[in-house]
């Protein structure tokens, strides 16, 4: 029986995600993404698909490594403009019935109390349905936006994160019991004020001494997810995290974080299985492998290299603006990114790029490799990714949006399905209930189900 | 020819908002307020009666000065359990055309930078129908929640907010032209870096130095809304407001508040009616007095007075609960509340109410008048109170959810629209259009016009 497959469509509240150019495409429709019509119609497809969920990206700043300041993060449209990704949840919920959402909120940027609530709210709006993508930040500009001169040291952050977590198990798991709204018409009684228990906190970071606001949500804590494949970023998810998301080109390095991560949750108790692992992938399918392959030129020529050089840039905090485009891309030792950049060799090519191969290859797909071929040709690759690296499933990419996520559902879906690697019906429940087959609260042995009473 | 009377749905993301009890009465559904389907059939409901709006409340803490702690909000669902109000407002955009949105954000507790694109994303997605009512909040117990040992003092918090107001203009109005986004396929611009101006900001209380992540949304600026009848409020709403919300119980102590707040509007260079003033009212209609008295008294039946006097204790910072419930009612000065306080006379009776006879008036519709009567009694009050008042409008309490909205379209708007007083179709444009004829952009001299370029 193969091993079924979970798939994520990867998206953002903005145009250009991770191919950049590719918005001049004359079938493209991301600069639409402003309108509510646009995500509910994709909500639509994705369910249509039996896609888990839709993850969503964001950045708290601008793209302003490269040359030294905006001006091409801003001319590319390179993850800016950019929206709020949790205010499109609603809506697309509002359409569907099974569809995950998986939301990037940044912990250096929310207060815990009011956020807390925020997610609360969003798991009672769609019925259990919600997921949180924890991230510390990655980006100086991010930082310097709301006053501080610099970003906080990475290890300091994921510090700062293991606290701000513990904080919202408090609120989320601590402070309600399960029945404590009676809504009890005849006994007059709405809550019962027994079964509330102030929280307190007095922790290095944060400080808070509060009744939380909102009753119990289907899953209270939303299904956790997190990416980041430093050490402490891995052990952080070895205790937090239900779903990780990676980034790597070549099996080998992918297998190593799905190793790491994977006992990181053993470390914790867990089983290894208790994380799904998803890949950020790129497919490019056509009715047959030349097709495909046509389709790809195409996109190509739309895609643009000062945008994914931009990208690149943000991500690892060098200039390539100051590079000669020949000279070998010099990898940098950046834990916050090291999952990205430390994966950036061709599997079946020399060792390192030079900047102008790094550029033209990040175009299409941003960091993530390409699949490209016909549904046999693609679904064979996609099972064998699965199968070398132990990894549970896919990001989707978009490239062309949303033709690539309609191609995928058109031609791809039906292909895994006929294989038995694909659902044909979603699971009943919460999201979490869908992944795991168990639910809708965190289960023990995480770390987040001893908060709760 | 009869003054256009505007109409806002006055609600909250909770079951009981400002009529304690009321959700143990058989016809409620507020208890629902956690369904996406709850808020879309209420936004339909509205736009079928040509509301320009649903005003959303908010708060950030617990009502726990009514005995000394949690217990009696709690029992009595007193705007607890509570969930963010800005999650349900895609939703609603989603199902309705016209329908303005006014949502409580309280400025103590959103960092700006992320708070100011939240609110452009949602003026995005609702294409130009959003406003936000700018609060500076009132609980201590919120400031708890967030680690401080209790709230700044009032004065301060408006300090605060008028540097907070500043900082927004200067993202929303300041740092994107009208041309920035270009989105020009051929020539490969998605926006002219030319265009977008980094907003730098070193004050006394907020530092920011970032080029703003979204686009100009189709107001730029949300509508505006205040409240608060305190000196400092109503300078801050002569400089920033185009909507204030006033609550009072008599005419005399409301007219006095308009005019104090168009007199504000005037010494800011603005026009007396650039402000828009919507009176908190609570109508209960009949198809005659008498049924309209029954369903009254029908009410007051469910009605939870100990509930009423958690709220009054939590607006003043006095807890009720040590009173005699025979005992007049003393006054607070407590400039926070002094709106609702210094009106908590009846207009036909003693200038001090007891205790009793508080929580009794208090517990349908809160701090608000009470209309009783058949369409035409209420249509006469109504227009009266505008008369009388210079007032443009009213928020309408609900009693039972969503029967007194429903019955409201159903017997009132139809008797306003025959005597003129009401509009038999939308306005065209955004928010701020159909409001003032004007826009969709701040126009001079409003204060926020001025930052932009």
């Amino acid at each position: 029986m193969p091993k079924e497959i979970r798939i994520n469509a990867f998206d953002m509240n903005c145009a250009v995600h991770q191919s950049p150019g590719l918005w001049r495409h004359p079938r493209d429709r991301s600069t639409d993404y402003k309108a509510l019509r646009y995500w509910q119609d994709l909500a639509r497809t994705l369910e249509r698909g039996l896609f888990d969920g839709i993850f969503l990206a964001d950045v708290a700043g601008i793209y302003d490594v490269y040359g030294g300041g905006p001006e091409t993060a801003l001319r590319n449209g390179v993850q800016v403009p950019v929206n709020d990704p949790f205010m499109i949840v609603p809506a697309m919920a509002a359409v569907t019935e099974h569809l995950g959402f998986g939301v990037t909120g940044n912990i250096s940027y929310e207060p815990p109390y009011s956020f807390a609530r925020r997610l609360t709210t969003l798991d009672h709006l769609t019925n259990g349905r919600f997921g949180w993508n924890i991230v510390t930040g990655y980006l100086n500009s991010a930082a310097k936006a709301t006053g501080l001169a610099k970003q906080t040291a990475h290890d300091t952050r994921y510090d700062i994160a293991a606290e701000y977590l513990d904080l919202m198990y408090k609120l989320w798991e601590g402070s309600w019991e399960d029945d404590a709204v009676r809504a009890d018409k005849s006994a007059g009684v709405y809550v019962d004020p027994a079964k509330v228990h102030r929280v307190h906190h007095d922790g290095e970071y944060f400080r808070l001494d509060a009744i939380y606001l909102s009753e119990p949500s289907p899953q209270r804590t939303p299904v956790l997810y997190q990416a980041g494949t430093s050490p402490k970023g891995v052990a952080f998810a070895g205790r937090n995290a239900e779903c990780v998301f990676v980034g790597a080109r070549s099996k080998g390095a992918l297998a190593a974080s799905v190793r790491a991560i994977r006992e990181a949750a053993v470390r914790e108790g867990r089983r290894p299985n208790d994380i799904l692992i998803f890949a950020m992938m790129t497919v490019i399918v056509g009715h047959t492998d030349a097709e495909a392959e046509e389709r790809l030129r195409d996109y190509r020529h739309y895609a643009s290299h000062e945008g994914a050089l931009t990208l690149l840039s943000g991500w690892s905090g060098v200039d390539f603006s100051t590079c000669d485009p020949d000279e070998p891309v010099r990898f940098v030792k950046n834990d916050a990114v090291q999952a990205v950049l430390s994966n950036l060799t061709r599997p079946q090519s020399a060792p390192t790029w030079t900047v102008r191969e790094a550029a033209e290859s990040l175009s299409v797909g941003g960091a993530s490799p390409i699949i490209t071929g016909s549904p046999a040709t693609v679904a064979d690759a996609l099972q064998s990714w699965v199968a070398d690296t132990d990894i549970d499933g896919f990001n989707l990419t978009y490239t062309v949006a949303p033709e690539s996520i309609q191609d995928f559902i058109a031609l791809v879906v039906p292909e895994l399905q006929t294989r038995g690697a694909y659902k044909t019906a979603y699971a009943p429940g919460t999201l979490r209930e869908k992944l795991f087959g168990a639910g809708p609260r965190l289960q023990p042995p995480h770390h987040g189900a001893s908060f709760r009473r």
